[in-house]
């Protein structure tokens, strides 16, 4: 335990397995960020400040909104997701930003477009004439100058269902709530999740990606509907148990309403143990305003130590808000790996997210 | 009148306001097809075999199909037609290929996005983030590689009205029609086509574009939704009357049913005259192929020199149908201009159309 830099970064607890072996400078930093959302989108955002090879793997188990809609009347991977991991990405040059705010763009009024964004439209278009999603997101990095990639977990459309519980007078019953945008706003308490169908195939370009990693990410982000679907991906998890590369979680700064209301930083990594008994950990992050009392903290170290990770405690949120800072996350990233920050050219990390 | 080259090209008639004066190389011939549709796509094939400078002026009148829903729903540029456009002009490259397939793509199902194609709904969302209609197509352009330039023939979105008798039991009583597909679709008899609002303004590059150009193109197309109305544009038929442009009206292989069922190749140049009375011209197109009279020849000869122009017969349509060949009438252009065919390197000409 102690102060590793100026900005106060802590870290609690031995780190079992430290991996000094890992050597990497700024250039050849392969960084892998597994989520979905506006969490992957802060972990893309930071990670890409260290290094061009980054790469995103991304839950396709999103029933709601635009991506439910077009999964129902297209049968396409939901590529909300998608498109939000590959904005984080885009080039910060004038075409990329053009390209960005286009693919970005929710049509309004109130017909049968309103609310869908284009680059949803296209990425559903270039999946059905292309006829494979990656290839699909491939050409729309391109076009947004992307350095790294967006990969989805499986090429297949996935549901999730839920075993929660207090939706009952009894709160011991147990019923199975299908479907994200119902897993992720349910009343009750998750339990335990399941992907439908049960073991999908991994996307073998996400699994490779894995496995040549010199940094994971996982979370934040909803918890059991963005972060804990990845380990639920049989190939995708033993990927992640067998890299060598410095597996971290970084945690939410603050429960989230729904699927871990009352969560405490402790039962989000237990979670996690209970879905992939077999993960191991290197670093568990955590906003270093977090208020945990002593008892509290001792409890997370137990819980990280349990999965073989320290604690690391470091100022990742955008002050006065439940939202990581990529610039300060990438410090963070930068310390963890030896890895320099690099300028940015512009400040799309702070543009507005619909 | 003589046979002007070994794929026997006739011309009848003289010009009287044939051009010497206008010069030309392959590498600099600017060519300016004005248009909509599937005509407009076959002179567009034919130009880009002889020059990289083509300008398509497209007509943005068109309330049908995806492109009616599209402005009706979002109150922007009916985009089909300039869709079409693009895509006859885009990259012969792998790139170009892949790019013009997706946003030729049409969505399938029963659904609410069920036959848009993606290129419309990303002109409409460009459109909608670039501010600018123009701005939007040249995004597009690049995207997929076009050498030239699309534009629509105003940055307003415009509806035809047309003048039609034969619908009531009194062959005389005429009747406001309203709308493209209205008009094209007819069964009685237009007499007259206006636009709505009228007398909109010109795009202003399509009016530079003319008024530069060494080769311009009328037709063909529907000819009161495709091609008369650039004519009721001021600007833009200003522009057509000054350019010192060559002016060559492509008719049409047979009258389209609906809008010019039972016109002879006479009565198309007289309702050219009749909507624009300044209109001049140095060459009529027609199909070698065409059945005339000696009478209907003669009439024929006797309409184009009313204009100013000679008549060209030589061989232009794809063998045994109705659609004009994008190879024979580059060659007819390269004999007007002295321009020579460049090779193509990919067989897009005969792609099917949807």
């Amino acid at each position: 335990m102690g102060c590793r830099s100026a900005w106060s970064t802590a870290t609690w607890g031995a780190n079992e397995h430290e991996r000094p072996g890992v050597w990497v400078t700024a250039a050849q930093l392969a960084v892998v960020a597994l989520g979905g959302g506006h969490g992957l989108h802060a972990t893309l955002s930071a990670a890409r400040r260290l290094t061009d090879d980054v790469t995103a793997v991304v839950t396709v188990a999103d029933d709601g909104g635009s991506s439910g809609r077009l999964r129902r009347e297209l049968d396409v991977l939901p590529p909300g997701d998608l498109r939000m991991a590959l904005s984080a990405l885009a080039a910060d040059d004038g075409r990329g930003a053009r390209w960005t705010a286009v693919l970005q763009h929710r049509f309004g009024g109130s017909g049968a477009l309103a609310g869908h964004p284009v680059g949803n439209l296209l990425l559903a278009g270039l999946a059905e004439v292309l006829g494979d999603p990656v290839t699909a997101l491939d050409e729309v990095a391109a076009l947004l100058g992307v350095r790294g990639r967006v990969l989805p977990m499986s090429r297949q459309a996935l549901q999730i269902e839920a075993d929660v519980v207090g939706l009952d007078r009894d709160p011991r019953v147990s019923r199975r709530i299908r479907g994200q945008v119902a897993v992720a706003t349910t009343p009750g308490q998750v339990r335990r999740v399941r992907l439908l169908p049960t073991a999908p195939p991994a996307c073998v370009e996400a699994v490779d990606a894995v496995l040549r990693a010199d940094l994971l990410l996982l979370g934040p982000g909803s918890w059991f509907s963005s972060v804990i679907p990845h380990l639920l991906v049989p190939e995708l998890l033993e990927a992640v148990v067998r890299t060598s590369a410095r597996r971290v979680v970084v945690l939410n700064l603050g429960p989230q309403p729904g699927e871990t209301a009352g969560f405490s930083a402790e039962r989000h990594l237990h979670v996690l143990s209970q879905h992939a008994p077999d993960l191991r950990l290197d670093e568990v992050l955590v906003d270093a305003g977090t208020e945990l009392s002593e008892s509290e903290r001792t409890h997370l170290v137990r819980a990280a130590a349990g999965l073989g990770a320290m604690v690391r405690a470091a100022p990742v949120a955008v002050s006065g808000s439940a939202v990581h800072d990529p610039a300060a996350l990438a410090l963070v990233l930068a310390d963890l790996t030896g890895a320099s920050v690099r300028e940015r050219t512009s400040g799309r990390d702070t543009q507005a997210w619909r």
